[in-house]
């Protein structure tokens, strides 16, 4: 049947796509909700009616579950859980990672997830910590690789098998396991081993890891960050190229009295009031729901509520072209988080050429804004426009009547002749008043289109307040105000 | 009875309250949603069970309408609106503003609220336009004044009458008539006529009135920022020292088929996903939605519930002293929203006095945040600490053992004597990696500590990619990597 990923919209290096494997599709991004067979909190039934289109849940607790295995051989999966969307199981690779070692081989596994009827079947991978020595990690890459290649032999190029891209935090690593994956033609890539990273915040290198396996990775292929599920994260990972997430957080938070928030997690005990439109918060004040008797199964709810609303809201933003503001937006939540959105923005020329060419608007949300993608595309273009003789550069000052070319300047973008002003991104570009950062960028692509018109006699209009920066900047150049 | 205001936590100049008129008791902040008898597109006692504790109707509409007038005479507002919370009544000043005239008196206005049972009152003010000549809003300013002195004298001390601060755009009226109202005694005063502001996204001058008005009045006043009601700029008006807000919005943008969110409005038509954890959000898609044949009801549902939730969050934020963080998250949603959020850490210093000392945390999130005042306090605050003969500022370098004192460095708060490290802010402050503009001010809190102790030899320690920055602000100082 295979795994066929269709991308529809795009925005940085996000995407929004339709996940088909048989005769189930799903919208990405998507979040699959954990489902543990034994401890059904909000059981898959009530999830479909949220908006739940996928979830995953553990073939190796399925096949070592007396109640249960037998149940998924006979009656499948989807009767069990009575669920009728996409269900992925893991290998028992997470009961690895925890507890050392499984009593299953990789065969053994991915014909059991076959045999119960999942969609999506993960091999027997090796989920690498990211702070393992290099060599013991490309040791288990290897294993990992060798296990890839037994599961297409035994099971086809058709089986709807998964390939994760494991390498730790060295990305030479990942980004060669990510090519080793596509070269096997694996369409659905599962990015591993990442929740330590996110467990202690170091947002920064999840940003360089999953860069570097991208680039690996054939751009076709649908990437799942496996273990992701806070939703103040799901923006960056999009916006990094990421399609599926999953997650454990909405029931194991509420079974801690943990909150989710799209921008940090809140302890339910210290809370003075419930900051959320879903039904539990508005039904319920923070003191009743610590007393309700139901307050698991509400924190849950509540919880995959948030969960699904941001998965909604990041597709609408790959949609209409406004991720950079999303990411913005959830990644000032915590400083950890911010040093990850910065370091995208430091790496943003890498994924220029993915980014698509016209989107809704151009908000300027603080200095970091000069840093999209749209200001660097709109640097490299603007020293193709050839100025006149005698050009005027309106940046807010007075417009003598001599000038036969006037140039406006709208900062961080720069120069905005005539042709350009209307189209995205100086058009839809709604900033503030203007700040020093603004300013300096905006410069940045003035002295870029006078770089190529060297002919050119330019004069500068502005205020009394920028006129240093100007001066500073253009000392060739008349500046009046 | 009188209103009595009961401040009960403080953050920047915002508070969370208690509101009490006879015997109902709200929590501020609020937001009264209004509620127009001819169509109640969500009926009040519905309202209750999301949480609202108030509304607000218009008792010209009552005294005009056939239906009603006589109904809320003899039963009550209370029981006509089916609602035991708190009611506050308009006069007919909102139609004022909009036909240029009413055909009912100051007298007769507030007359009728008493007689229907209204728990707040307003008098006949004249809602001054924004725009308006300067000896036109004192002309007017002195109706409205004249008004206020009527209502106390015919109604008595303890009346629940409110007192509306005008004075259009111009500061000075706007702070003479909040001291006026203040001098007058009324507890609850109304900030008016900023409609047009909000509407035309002019939140920089919307940030001065408020200031403003805040000067005059008694810092014990209630204060009612007249219908604002979009959940983007609760959380600045909270910071500026509003309490309580009124809302149409969640019915007439329904009717309009808006969609609310905490960071702007939507077209339903455009949107392609309901990005909200609310019932209406994750039991349909925009395309159900949008052909649902309660569309607008649902929609109406859909926008108080987030403005609700956000209301909520306010109140949380207030109280968990994180008020900076909320209005920066909220702001930098618009890029003029944000040019108000910058006005006012421009204007932060005329804050200051009213901010609590400690609060649970800083987490910095971007340049803006070097503003805040907690940064202010400090810096003014770190001259005092005294040095020893020599000092070593730790600013990521190493740490020869030669020196007896180290001085640990924290931008952009500067130095941290020990005494101080576990202390709010520096104790509780989380910080991205060190950027520039967040160096500066750490390099300006230690100017102002070297200042008064100029015997010290301060030796500054830091790595390559800093000393620079620090060797042009001490060129004195011994500068080591």
């Amino acid at each position: 049947m295979g795994i066929y990923f269709e991308v529809i919209h795009k925005d940085i290096a996000g995407r929004v796509g339709k996940l088909k494997v048989g005769d189930k599709t799903i919208k990405t991004p998507a979040l699959l909700p954990v489902v543990n067979p034994h401890l059904q909190i909000i059981p898959p039934s009530e999830m479909k009616k949220m908006g739940v289109e996928g979830i995953i849940t553990n073939a190796y607790i399925f096949s070592k579950s007396e109640e249960y295995c037998d149940q998924a051989l006979e009656r499948g999966l989807h009767d069990v859980l009575d669920f009728d969307g996409l269900i992925m199981t893991d290998s028992g690779s997470f009961q690895m990672s925890v507890y050392g070692s499984v009593d299953i081989t990789n065969e053994e596994t991915i014909s059991f997830q076959r045999d119960i009827g999942s969609d999506i079947w993960v091999p027997l991978d090796i989920p690498t910590h990211p702070d393992t020595d290099r060599e013991e990690v490309i040791a288990q890459m290897q294993i990992t690789m060798d296990r890839m290649r037994e599961a297409k032999e035994i099971f086809g190029p058709d089986a709807p098998l998964s390939g994760p891209v494991q390498g730790a935090v060295f990305e030479d690593l990942r980004e060669s396991a990510g090519r080793a994956v596509s070269e096997m033609e694996f369409a659905y890539c599962p990015v591993g081993a990442v929740v330590p990273l996110m467990e202690s915040y170091r947002y920064r290198e999840l940003v360089d890891v999953i860069i570097a396996a991208k680039k690996g990775l054939n751009p076709g292929a649908c990437v799942h960050l496996f273990g992701a599920g806070h939703p103040s994260m799901f923006a960056l990972a999009v916006a990094l190229g990421c399609d599926v997430f999953d997650s454990a957080a909405y029931a194991l938070y509420a079974k801690e009295g943990r909150y989710i928030t799209p921008s940090g997690t809140l302890k339910l005990e210290e809370m003075s009031e419930l900051p959320c439109a879903c039904p539990v918060c508005r039904s319920h004040t923070a003191d009743e729901l610590r007393k309700s008797p139901d307050k698991q199964k509400l924190l849950a709810y509540h919880n995959l509520a948030v969960t699904m609303a941001e998965i909604s809201r990041v597709r609408a933003a790959v949609q209409e072209g406004t991720l950079w503001e999303l990411v913005d937006e959830r990644c000032r939540a915590h400083p950890r988080l911010l040093d990850g959105y910065r370091r995208l923005l430091d790496r943003a020329a890498e994924l220029e050429h993915l980014d698509r060419a016209t989107k809704r608007r151009f908000f300027y949300r603080g200095s970091e804004s000069c840093d999209r993608t749209e200001v660097k595309k709109y640097h490299e273009m603007i020293p193709r426009v050839k100025l006149a003789e005698v050009s005027l550069i309106d940046a807010g000052g007075p417009i003598p009547s001599r000038f036969a070319e006037v140039i406006g300047f709208k900062p961080p973008f720069g120069p905005v002749p005539y042709e350009l002003a209307e189209t995205f991104p100086v058009g839809p570009c709604e900033i503030p008043s203007w700040d020093e950062v603004m300013v300096a960028y905006g410069i940045k692509g003035l002295a870029a289109l006078l770089a190529t018109n060297p002919d050119t006699k330019v004069t500068i209009s502005t205020t009394e307040k920028w006129a240093p920066q100007f001066r500073t900047a253009f000392p060739d150049c008349e500046v009046i105000v």
